[in-house]
């Protein structure tokens, strides 16, 4: 066997506790490598001989890799524990924290100290059933006319959104709309932000006390909340703690008091004087934007600040959560104070970070529950939008983001096809093809990508007016104002989300399942997977391909012998080991065995 | 090349900031495998196109690894980067946040988000260079025949000590000895509890703001620490948080209130009535003994109380660092709020827990500096007491545990032969022969240990009565009175420590150097590193060998041509490539260059 492929660390994503009493342990080795790997157990302080063998199942595979799982009970809370592989001409290795050998002497245990309450990693129980949508408020819906700014456009000007442009959209709007997010299967809204500020996006705060005025106020901020708990939608705001306006009030007072400024150290100044231009003499967000200046979250005069913000809205507001602007530039040391006051105010508030890369550091149950799975996003840009990648690419990759966090990170990841600061998903499958695509091609492959969406682990998130086709370029291009006239609205495809949604809220498979491979056709462009909770089983099938094709599918062995339903279109077929299928373009199927297993 | 054993993740110990714009990375391939690996970096927020090449160098080996190593420099703290390793075939690979491919594209980059100053893991200047001691108070030296307990012993009765023996040690023999250590050449001394309780180890505190009586009080504890501190001598002390006595005020409480007491919740009581026999009904140290209930450092209450302890002694007796009892079974939120106190209240305090294994999770620069080194222990037993395993498993042991962490957690390791919890490491060397040994033999052995301990990174520790040849068995056994007497003294082997403990405090190589190792001889079984800091080398060479050798020695490349020196016989050979040497049994050789390279 290839000792050196061989992975385990007793940390997350390799080892974390399930529950107070187990103890999942993830090890992975060389693809095909092992025929039968287990896991050798004992309490801590057992005498030596005492240990129990645990059979791992191999979860998941990578290009490179099988990953193998399991649970080890634990009524002591304390376990050591180490690995046997073996393969079929009967080699055996033994790993621990020492490493790989044939001899277990060699290899040592992995120790498991003892789980405490802290270590498990509870979310909120809303979590993995939630269908978010996310609202970029100035552009979803004007529902008071009277606070728009004064340069407001027409809300049906179809001039591209510029840098600047106001549309007037407001909180007002968003409460009038919340009928139809009902409708839409919705039961949480993400706001981008909403507090005073300048701009239109609102991520450069001038008073996180404030409701900006172009929005409403806190009274109707509060009242957009009740209404969105009675719809049973909940509500979640964007902390932008990173950086805040120049027109902060303790910039403001740098900007004045130079060097006596009390709040000087509140940010990270170069020299004094402070200038802004040509170049900020500060640290700001990314490179050079002087309107935003960073703020030091390492003061705890700044951290008390937003550790109070934090408190004030959902002590006044009851808000359900938090995403988190560019948490990955936020010290973890905050965020790990943050965490301990959202959950002490409501444990069932959700945390989501905004990292755009491998955020396993932040998901360690000590600061987000889950993060913006940007990731995600690329690989179903690659396979559904671009077509850059078939089904055995896709499906590694998928499982090597899958298999990234821990099992409860990664039922919170909030996964989104597009937002506020990407192209919309529909244009980049407009774009995606070998130059001119028929009309309603980058339609379908946007509908396999929201199959997709709300069917593998982890929350999915409709950006606004995704779900009526809207389309645009990366931000500003984004950020259109939302069509309400029906004959701009694609309502064919808001259906289809519909029923997707829908499905997604019912079945407990979808929201906390587990998640193996199924199918990876790489000639065929098929992908197929598996999502598992208690006697639940639904099986995902997408045929990405423009073509009809017809398919003799070998069911899964669970599935096989029993009547077979597709949850999309209903269709049903009768007891075998595989079945017939005329596979539309773009297709998908969700299926479920309707009759019980081994009658 | 071998894709599937590559591996890098962004976070400790395999990238960790060295300060504020310096972040090393290091990366893992099969051994052999890559022939030049170099970094791609470039500023998060720069263009693409910008990426500059770092070459990385080849630091350490394993059975199945090596490891490459590099350090990013950073103006502005945010860096993306990529891994390029190439074989002596012209093969390239790409390595990044998705995986090993020969295609770039595939890869994608790691993320640096920011360096900030939380993140940089500053250790307190003087750890590096520290020698320290490890008094077990009771076995000291009895300074105060008045306060002595009732039953204690005559301090020159040979009896083993029994679990409950008492001789009468007490902080005025420490205090009468500190230029005994002064001598030694000892830098800090850690002394195991020395709070109110019953026992003689006093790992079981009944109240955690008083000097045990038999010890003395405060005011003799205040004056200890202040004739230390002016002989140059630091002082830790041991915090026993993870249980308490039974007879500490609040399990007093709950024993006579049960379900009442207001203390309830500092314990993990089962149920109630609270019963200590047979078994005890709530959660202790370890499996079942009742006399140490284990305390929930979950619980506010708890964890404020623990911290006011914490101050108290730093405020009242300025003490210099902590050790950690059962630091592992405490939970890391805890020991994230002690840090911050900790070093809020002396920057150069040291924090060291006890984690007998793989202790990575507590040394990502949140929690604690170092731990105590019991897995290199365990090493050093096999390798010099037992000699079980041969040079090259020596090697590639102490390289893996020196890879494990990040650069000053390696040297912030608490590396110890023995302690107050294991058996002597003389009495392992005496017992590890192949039958009888002739006198010497085991002492040769035990000396080549410790020439090793202070020569390699991480803080050496000397186990009280070590350095004078005391011997015994595992806890009760290890923990005789200290022999005072010089005739019951090896006063050798004591001189032999003392030369050590000087060099240890005077080269800066051999406390803050790099690590690379130099010789693995498997025959004559030879183990050789090299320590680096600024300019300077030390190049270390172990003949662990009952036999006299002769050995043609090639030097390291930079001590080529150069007049060597050996710093412990200041024997000196003159410019050349290799030198003779004549290598007594269990030898052990410090070069260092005394002209200058190329000269």
């Amino acid at each position: 066997m290839r000792l050196d492929s061989i992975f385990h660390t007793c940390d997350a994503p390799f080892a974390f506790a399930v529950s107070l009493h187990e103890w999942k342990v993830r090890i992975r080795c060389a693809k095909g490598d092992a025929q039968r790997v287990s896991v050798v157990h004992a309490d801590r302080y057992a005498d030596p001989g005492r240990e129990t063998p645990i059979r791992l199942e191999q979860v998941l595979s990578t290009g490179l890799h099988d990953y193998y799982e399991g649970i080890i009970p634990t009524p002591t809370r304390r376990i050591r524990y180490s690995f046997l592989l073996e393969n079929s001409q009967g080699e055996r290795v033994w790993y621990g924290e020492n490493g790989a050998s044939v001899e277990r002497k060699h290899t040592n245990v992995f120790h498991c100290p003892i789980i405490t309450p802290s270590q498990v990693h509870n979310l909120p129980e809303w979590a993995a059933s939630a269908v978010v949508y996310q609202i970029f408020p100035e552009r979803f819906h004007n529902g008071d006319p009277m606070n728009d700014p004064e340069e407001a456009l027409n809300w049906t000007d179809e001039s591209c959104p510029a840098w600047d442009s106001f549309w007037g959209g407001d909180l007002q709007g968003v409460l009038e709309k919340l009928p139809y997010l009902q409708d839409l299967g919705i039961t949480c809204v993400y706001l981008t932000p909403i507090f005073l500020s300048p701009t239109n996006h609102k991520y450069d705060t001038v008073d996180y006390y404030t409701i900006d005025p172009h929005f409403g106020d806190e009274a109707l901020f509060r009242r957009l909340v009740e209404e969105a708990h009675r719809l049973g939608i909940r509500v979640m705001l964007d902390a932008v703690f990173n950086h805040s306006s120049d027109r902060f009030f303790a910039f403001q007072d740098v900007l004045k008091n130079g060097e006596a400024s009390p709040y000087k150290d509140w940010f990270y100044i170069h020299e004094y004087p402070v200038v802004q231009e040509p170049v900020a003499c500060y640290e700001t967000f990314a490179s050079n934007l002087p309107f935003m200046p960073r703020l030091n979250l390492e003061h705890p005069e700044v951290q008390q600040y937003m550790l109070q913000v934090t408190a004030y809205w959902m002590d006044q507001a009851q808000i359900d959560g938090w995403r988190l602007d560019v948490a990955n530039e936020v010290p973890p040391s905050f965020w790990r104070m943050f965490r301990q006051l959202v959950k002490s105010k409501n444990p069932e508030a959700l945390i989501i970070g905004e990292v755009m890369h491998d955020a396993l550091p932040w998901l360690r149950g000590d600061q987000f529950d889950g993060t913006m799975n940007y990731p995600l996003r690329d690989v179903l840009l690659e396979f559904f939008a671009r077509q850059t990648i078939g089904a055995a690419a896709f499906v590694e990759q998928i499982s090597n983001l899958y298999i990234r966090g821990t099992d409860s990170s990664a039922l919170a990841m909030l996964n989104l096809l597009d937002s506020h600061d990407t192209e919309r998903f529909l244009t980049s499958c407009r774009k995606g093809g070998w130059g001119w695509q028929p009309g309603g091609e980058a339609e379908n492959r946007l509908k396999l990508a929201v199959l997709f969406l709300m069917t593998y682990p982890g929350i999915p998130m409709i950006y606004y007016g995704a779900e009526i086709g809207m389309e645009g370029e990366t931000d500003p291009g984004c950020r259109k104002p939302m069509v309400w006239e029906t004959a701009g609205q694609n309502l064919p495809l808001r259906q289809y989300v519909q029923q997707l949604t829908g499905l997604r809220r019912e079945r407990t498979e979808l929201q906390a399942g587990s998640f193996t491979v199924w199918v990876a056709d790489e000639s065929q462009n098929q992908a197929g997977f598996i999502r598992r909770s208690g006697d639940g089983e639904i099986a995902v099938l997408l045929h990405n391909n423009p073509c009809e094709a017809e398919l003799e599918l070998q069911l899964p062995p669970s599935f096989q012998g029993r009547r077979i339903r597709d949850l999309l279109t209903g269709q049903t077929w009768e007891a075998a080991a595989s079945i017939q299928l005329q596979l539309a373009p773009y297709s998908g199927y969700l299926f479920v065995a309707e009759t019980p297993a081994g009658v």
